[in-house]
């Protein structure tokens, strides 16, 4: 479903000459910011995710600061520095986080059963999905933003928990399903971005780095 | 994204042991399906297409009669007899069609200014996708259904729609963009279901196929 591009190319003009460097080894978030450029290289950030989530105020709070921290991680590196003076280049970090009707942050399970509990609560109810991000643009401008989409679940029933969590594509998954998979055929429907559910909400990005060119701010 | 199935499997209890024949040569009508079920086999019906959408009520009726008659076309073929008496079959066919806001019927684009004419159309605007599926079960049980997604497009520069419809992503699209694809980038949000949007309300096809077994109209 992707198309294939030939030379750098971009679908949002003003990135035109803009390498994309992503702060991420998510292999979901380089596919969706493929779809406006081919120019896109990986920085995998060395930031651990060990803030203590009861210190936020509230979950946006929380993701927000692990995408600043993954950029501010990145540019601290000689990688950057050297990708940054050949080319100029727009830092894309982001953190994507479920947050369950009671307020719980859902990351990834740590166990089948964990996995199997946070299916339980999501069954038959609604929940949010969060994507912080956070960019640095190469004129050096930071900048950040979050999407949220609401995700409505079925009811689902025990089996289908079963099945679904034995072939495996829980494990890595925010909040234990990924709708981009088999656990889609569980969403009856969404409000707002499909790709923010995905891990990177590309269409809102677009228009912030839309914005941040007509102030001047991106070269 | 696709997870791999081993023997026939289901994420769909009640169609245990039930082969899904698929009335439409779409490949990702296919994929969808086979979020719910490794049981799939394709029989492209000889339906031509050719109804005068301006005999119809409303662009759901259109959509409805032509997966009906795609249904009925694989009925009466004998692979399909072949195919259902040796095991049991669920008979499955859908349509398809964007429905600008002014209530036209956006089909595949015929060519590459028809398909830059629909982008200028849905810029900026809000437009449905509607899907009719029809299904006939192993137990000869007609049923059908029809889902609505609507779909939130962002105001797209003249040199995005170019570029967009040299890529060829267009082409063989309802509407002339891909969800699934770059489009993906193009589109603010939705309200309902993505796979809806794609070509199949996978969801809602679950929770009909149940209402079937449970009204005991499925085997």
């Amino acid at each position: 479903t992707q198309s294939t591009w030939g030379s750098p190319t971009t679908m949002l003009p003003c990135t035109a000459g803009i390498r994309f460097v992503l702060a991420s080894g998510s292999q979901r978030r380089q596919e969706i910011i493929r779809k406006v450029s081919n120019d896109v290289v990986v920085l995998v950030s060395g930031f651990e995710e060990n803030l203590d989530k009861s210190s936020f105020s509230t979950p946006t709070a929380y993701a927000m600061e692990n995408a600043k921290r993954k950029a501010l991680a990145v540019i601290e590196t000689e990688e950057w520095t050297k990708l940054n003076s050949a080319t100029k280049c727009l830092l894309i970090s982001a953190d994507t986080i479920v947050v369950a009707n009671d307020g719980t942050i859902l990351e990834k399970p740590s166990s089948l059963d964990n996995a199997k509990s946070m299916l339980r609560q999501l069954s038959n109810s609604s929940h949010t999905v969060v994507t912080a991000v956070y960019v640095v643009t190469p004129k050096a401008t930071h900048h950040s933003f979050s999407e949220v989409t609401t995700v409505m679940f079925d009811d689902l029933q025990p089996e289908q928990i079963d099945q679904y969590v034995l072939s495996g594509e829980p494990n890595d998954k925010a909040g234990g399903y990924g709708i981009q998979g088999n656990g889609g055929a569980f969403i009856s429907g969404i409000q707002g971005c499909f790709y923010n559910v995905m891990g990177f909400p590309i269409n809102r990005f677009c228009r912030e780095v839309t914005k941040l060119h007509n102030f001047q701010q991106l070269v």
